[in-house]
């Protein structure tokens, strides 16, 4: 945890937000994998561990906006279980290293919450992602689980999103921690991208790098020969010679702050001349973006610079054609690129995710562009001092969606579909870096995973 | 996956234990862990592993006992989809594979379940142990989430244990292969016992071992130089010289069948003569288990047997006194052996538990037994041919647990509380291999982790 001091100086941000009841913050609880007491590992909610800190379950957290007072609920530990889990802190113990003074007993929370609602006094809550947390709200609320989403606060979400969005100078140091652990993540992968190695064998080794760490992987991996497969999570290949490795994973720090990188090997160690031209294209549209992310810029103008980088380096190689603005323009970039430049980065990977992308990563200047590609942009708005982001361009030739815009035409004036279709084959690449937005700029955190084509090759070769 | 007949088999088997109406069998949805779409490795149900097979979210399978047919529901992946996650098999091509050719898009659940009902027909259904499942019954059935395991079916239970307590020879070359992962996961750990090393970077480590292998970890990996506290799952602690590592891991194979095995390595890679002395016993409790174990013999009577060499070492090194027969009757080993021996293991580490441990361990004949100690044993029934069994004796000094006894003058007649108290800090020793009952008696199945003191402080030497 950090100093108590932290915890309490955000819940005291969060009571100037100008709201009025109470805010109910739930803890994770247990989450079981093939039976009730075999459970994966914990992981408690982003928002109790922002402004409660505490990370076990059976917790909740109750902010009272009218009296100014915060509330831990959670259950000690009976005597006759010491014998089984050995001496253990008190719930009073704990909570005081949040700064905490008032506790009680989980079953104390229906009271609280109760007395809230009678008195006709707003009970904030953020939206359950976990089927347990939404029997639990329907249990304190007498609201269906089923439809609990609809009734989250978005006042509170709001208020949320304004604290947790500008990172702590603390919680940048602990980003860089997630990063140095994702760094021998991916530098451990690169090493085993040799033909003959069966992707899950690297996947798994690397993600007991994060555990050995002290933390999980922030996300699950995306190891694949089938860059270009965007939702891919599969590792059943065997890798070939003459193939790219895409590999795309991170880390969490002790305190569950996140990294994520990507990076794209050559399997065998050494890039065709055809990947290489790609791998170039990207590299220089990943440089671009972070040369041009600082404070009061959109994210969004720089994903669209970034998009252009590729554009113009497609149209080089003779991939596209016309004029390169143009092309952007109308989208033609998204069919080797249709995701988003990045997203906001902290306690979460895809940071606040289910607050709501229209909330976290928008607002009413930038409004999200319904286009095919920039569709996909997680993050668009003016970027602040202390932002952390992800800057992950990159290029893939997906044989369905090739089909697919040739057969309709789209983009037929931007794009050569003669010359894609040479590259049917090809795969996909994605260069992710994590960067933090300064006073006057934005700088990579941590020291940068081998990204040109030397440093990658040399890893490789070194083996 | 195993052959379609396999399934169907085995479906066809369950057929034949006198049920009528519908056996309604949940696969497992996405488990979210910091927001929705961010989820843990994905588990299948192993209820729903072993009759259809399919290792994927999203599904629920129907055997009608009435008509004989069987069922597959899920939902195709939308044409859109493809482009994101590539080329996709069909939900019909994929149920073929369990031997089934009716299928339909997930909401035809609900039609075929409330066609049953409004029949009068019984819908059968084993409890559930994720929210997520609670939520869908309670959708499909009109019953609480918050009470639908008490709902379950009892007639399934038993039915279900039935055939999958029994392990088909297929089965048995599953866990195998689990155990030559868990093999190399404890050789490893082994190696990493040494003073200074981190425990999280030696359970994260071998975690990555499981992974690499293609499963996940079969259970939350125990690793502390606290052996003595059970319910461990703290890997905070730097390794000191002198202390003993107990590791309790074992894995998956990709089928989803476990390995659990424990080993207990002195830090440093040599035992002091007391580590020594009774890490001895344990053992010989360990191989008197295994020697005893075969059909017809109730796994109570090995536990107790086990429990009887613990005591008559301990009563040798002056820690118990007394008849040792009667101090076992009167449950005095208890004190440094709180646990059962073992547990049935297979698609569960422990095997069916949510199934209820009074069904899958016990029978009309065998009774649980309500004496401390002995009561936590989760299998104590009569041996059949094909059980696959864990045998786990330990030997721990607890300090709570010795101070409530010693002050309550429990067991005085058999325990010498002045000796034991020179064991206060001495932590824990359990030695655990998996078995399987032959027809003729018992074999640990694979190689055997290391485990005389001379092996053990061989591979630490090694290094």
């Amino acid at each position: 945890m950090f100093d108590k001091s932290t915890y309490s100086n955000r819940r005291k941000a969060l009571k100037t937000k100008g709201l009025t009841g109470i805010a109910l913050i739930l803890g994770n609880m247990e989450a079981p994998m093939n039976y009730r007491d075999n459970t994966y590992h914990f992981r408690q909610d982003s928002n109790f561990l922002y402004f409660f800190g505490l990370d076990f379950p059976g917790l909740a957290g109750i902010v009272d906006f009218d009296s100014g007072e915060d509330f831990i609920f959670g259950n000690d530990v009976d005597i006759e279980d010491i014998i089984w889990m050995g001496p253990q802190v008190t719930l009073q113990e704990n909570a005081a290293k949040a700064g905490i003074t008032n506790t009680a007993p989980f079953a104390k929370v229906f009271d609280l919450v109760k007395a809230a609602k009678d008195a006709g006094r707003k009970v904030h809550f953020l939206p359950p992602y976990r089927a347990e947390n939404k029997l639990l709200l329907e249990n304190l609320l007498g609201t269906s689980a089923q439809s609990i989403n609809t009734h989250a606060s978005l006042d509170l979400i709001k208020a949320v999103i304004s604290l947790r969005e500008v990172k702590e100078a603390q919680e940048v140091e602990e980003i860089k921690k997630a990063c140095a652990t994702g760094y021998q993540m991916h530098v451990a992968a690169m090493k085993m991208a040799l033909p003959g190695n069966w992707e899950q064998k690297i996947a798994g080794t690397i993600e007991g790098i994060a555990l050995a760490g002290g933390g999980m992987t922030s996300f699950p991996i995306i190891l694949s020969m089938n860059g270009e497969t965007l939702h891919n999570h599969d590792h059943s290949q065997i890798l070939q010679e003459g193939r790219l490795m895409l590999c795309d994973a991170g880390a969490e720090s002790l305190l569950h702050y996140a990294s994520d990188f990507t990076r794209t090997t050559p399997v065998g160690g050494k890039f065709t001349q055809k990947q290489r031209e790609i791998y170039e294209i990207v590299l220089a549209a990943n440089n671009t973006a972070t040369a041009l992310s600082k404070p009061g810029v959109t994210y969004l103008s720089v994903h669209l610079a970034a998009c252009e980088v590729l554009a113009a380096g497609l149209k080089d190689l003779g991939l596209m054609k016309g004029d390169v603005k143009e092309a952007v323009k109308n989208g033609a970039h998204a069919m080797f690129l249709p995701h988003g430049l990045g997203h906001m980065m902290g306690l979460d990977v895809h940071d606040m995710e289910d607050l709501g992308q229209i909330y976290v990563g928008y607002d009413d200047e930038v409004r999200p562009v319904d286009q095919f590609g920039t569709a996909y942009l997680r993050m668009g708005k003016r970027l602040k001092p202390g932002y952390v982001i992800t800057n992950e361009p990159g290029c893939y030739f997906i044989p369905a969606l090739i089909d697919k815009w040739q057969a309709e035409g789209i983009n037929k004036d931007f794009i050569n579909f003669d010359k894609v279709n040479e590259y049917r084959d090809f795969g996909g690449i994605r260069l992710e870096d994590d960067i933090l937005i300064t006073e006057t700029g934005a700088e990579i955190i941590g020291e940068r995973v081998p990204i040109t084509p030397e440093e990658i090759e040399a890893v490789v070769a070194k083996g």
